[in-house]
């Protein structure tokens, strides 16, 4: 019966890794999508004929998995790419960052920071990320021409912002912007990303939480990212940021904590009694030298945890094999044992968990029939993915993005043979170096 | 008068990170090769014509820098790339790697892994390696094929080795590798490598170091590795790995520690009096889990430090630049600074200080005029090396070894436009991926 079906595109000859509950991996893989969801994925026979399709994809027997999901970054950031480096954190934020955001900052510049990076992610595998910042109407714009799927996030602060001069209006702001676009796209979800328990009063954060609550969106938030916060919050509050953000009630199970690495046990157990999901940035954790986030006993104690990059202003890439390779041996480091964080384990928090974690477990992050039909292909026919005795291992221990060949979001192919599809980037390029000129200068 | 000269190969229109001392960087620089020498490195301007030349290379708008310098690894060992991983050290080593190799090394299959080795480290932009394995006889041939500079070691162990089946014979055919290698090509220089203090005697050091001595050979050894190599020497000879290799006489300025992560102060002390050379293979060390190597430390003490990937068994990957990245990063979260192992000081280990520690610093490691002729162009054209404020920021945090567009070493070119010149990348991966069928199965 399935045979009369004609499938919109069908994706063979390679090594299928699902990322389901079970991890099932399967040789000679098939993958066959229509309305953009994924109808059939199965072991391939080679007897069988191909089933009829408009496109049919070969994988030149590469790897076939979920799109990564980056559950932290702040896209339009890549406008600040090696702007400064090896800083003291207060020098690098108050000297360069928050100066060249007051300055340069606009709907344009935005909306070009941003194309630069969805260009940069889609090209390296990432095919679903989530996202706070400002002006973030120009980041939806710029994330729906690049054909990418997010959950996008006004930024809260209580000092005045780019775009939202007047604090008290902050709330208002994201308020306004998840309304202008609920269902407006199938591929972005919006929300609202609180600064931090520093840098927004309780009222703030009280208000946020319920206008998140009101429209169903994800609460998200930096919380417990270094030493100093949380001396500083113990000092203003007398428990910990964690302990903090429960008291006042912002926690609950549609929210996202990004960084989490100052926190003790009985933040541990609160994190996972009010069912947060946790972003762990290690790459930009590391270079900024806030700390290592104990993805281990977040793991252990049920949390729902994926990566993210945070932006290319502290990474200073959005390539989420070098995040997984990266957090899988830094954990093993840290703990003098080298079972620790193992090549499944990160991969899954790459893809399932990372979408679990920004709410989106329910459509995508494994290869599942009724899933949305998110996948990429990693061209396996490298030097450095040779021999190949195990294809969890390659993904994380030794591929990098550069190796990704194809990427389908939502059934619709936007990467084709390392080709980007959807954005022109040697516009992107040029408008994005014309303004590093001037903000050189 | 310069204009009359012929030149074998010019580089132009990128600029040039010379990490000469000064550590120039050459606005639209111009390199001048001949005779497989560098003999004009300087900065162009627009107006002058390009000197006569057989060959020129357009970098267009690149960086040219010096190839990196990978000083540890065991190339032949990509055959077991991925083979096992998230295991234990003994596991790993006892279960798997001792196993494979007892089984399946020989002179054909060390060459062919070795070729593999090359292939990749060529593509992602070394020019030169220092590598320690067994059948090193077969490592130089390939090496050889792949027109890539290398210190190569025989390996020493007082156990039945691959090739060596009778431990008594192990420095003898060492000296015998040596005295084979010695003049015979250009681009390599033969040594030695005791596998360790715990796997080596005291007669067998001291009789490699003779060895080596003799020759003007670069005595290398893995040291300081784990807690519990530093535990085991300590209980046998009262002293830390360091110190006890120190009483026996065996550290002079032609030796290569590696790893030397397990060191006090007496023994970083010891080491910069005796002016050794270490080398750090931060990825795989993260791995394993051995621990982090004190590169601040060792720097703030004028040891010489170059950094290596080790083998793609335990890393898993062979690209210098990742590793930059995660060594730069892993001292900043180590020490919550992120001020140390800044940008150019990571650039500097892995090119100039890279080629001291490994005894090649008066040939290679910088562009330099009067030094060999080992360079690569960086093609910045890519979304993540968008924009470019600090062109050394985006070597170390924003660059991996895909962005390597040509190389050239001893002034030939050997890999074009991303294309590798000198070997066959087909045969190889074919060779090696039917060994590791036999070897999987």
């Amino acid at each position: 019966m399935q045979k009369d079906i004609v499938y919109d595109l069908v994706v063979h000859n390679g090594t299928v890794l699902t990322i389901n509950a079970g991890f099932d991996i399967l040789d000679r893989g098939l993958v066959c999508i229509a309305d953009g969801t994924l109808k059939r994925v199965e072991k391939g026979t080679d007897n069988d004929p191909l089933p009829s399709a408009r496109r049919v994809i070969d994988a030149r027997d590469g790897i076939i998995m979920p799109g990564l999901v980056n559950t932290h970054t702040h896209a339009a950031m890549s406008l600040f790419r090696g702007l400064a480096d090896d800083l003291p954190l207060t020098s690098w934020l108050n000297d360069y960052i928050f100066k060249a955001e007051a300055r340069w900052l606009n709907p344009e510049s935005v909306y070009n920071g941003t194309l630069l990076s969805c260009a940069e992610m889609l090209l390296s595998g990432t095919t679903t990320f989530c996202d706070g910042y400002f002006f973030e109407d120009a980041v939806a714009e710029a994330v729906q021409e690049a054909g990418m799927r997010a959950i996008l996030a006004q930024g809260i602060i209580d000092f005045p912002a780019p775009g939202v001069p007047d604090p008290k209006k902050n709330v208002a702001e994201a308020a306004r912007f998840i309304e202008g676009w609920s269902g407006k796209s199938p591929l972005i979800t919006p929300g609202l990303f609180c600064h931090s328990p520093y840098t927004c009063s309780q009222e703030t954060l009280k208000e946020a939480r319920k206008v998140a609550d009101r429209a169903g969106s994800l609460f998200q938030i930096h919380v417990a990212e270094t030493q100093k916060e949380l001396q500083e919050i113990e000092q203003r509050h007398g428990v910990s940021p964690i302990q903090y953000l429960d008291r006042i009630g912002v926690l609950n199970e549609k929210t996202l904590l990004v960084h989490a690495i100052w926190v003790n046990e009985s933040d541990i157990a609160c994190m996972a009694r009010r069912r947060v999901g946790v972003s762990v940035a290690t790459e930009s954790e590391m270079k900024l030298a806030s700390g290592v986030a104990p993805i281990p006993e977040f793991l252990r104690n049920g949390i729902t945890v994926g990566l993210g990059t945070d932006s290319s202003a502290s990474n200073n890439n959005l390539d989420m094999f070098q995040e997984m390779d990266t957090s899988a041996k830094l954990h093993k480091v840290k703990r003098l044992d080298p079972t620790v964080t193992d090549a499944r384990q990160v991969l899954t928090l790459a893809t399932r968990t990372g979408a679990e974690a920004i709410g989106l477990g329910e459509q995508i992050g494994s290869l599942e029939v009724g899933k949305k039909a998110d996948l990429i292909i990693i061209d396996t026919h490298k030097p450095h993915l040779t021999p190949l005795y195990d294809h969890v291992s390659h993904m994380v221990y030794a591929a990098s993005g550069s190796d990704v060949s194809d990427v389908i979001i939502d059934g619709r192919l936007v990467v084709q043979d390392k080709a980007l599809l959807t954005l022109n980037l040697e516009t992107i390029a040029k408008s994005v170096t014309d303004l590093a000129r001037k903000i050189a200068a």
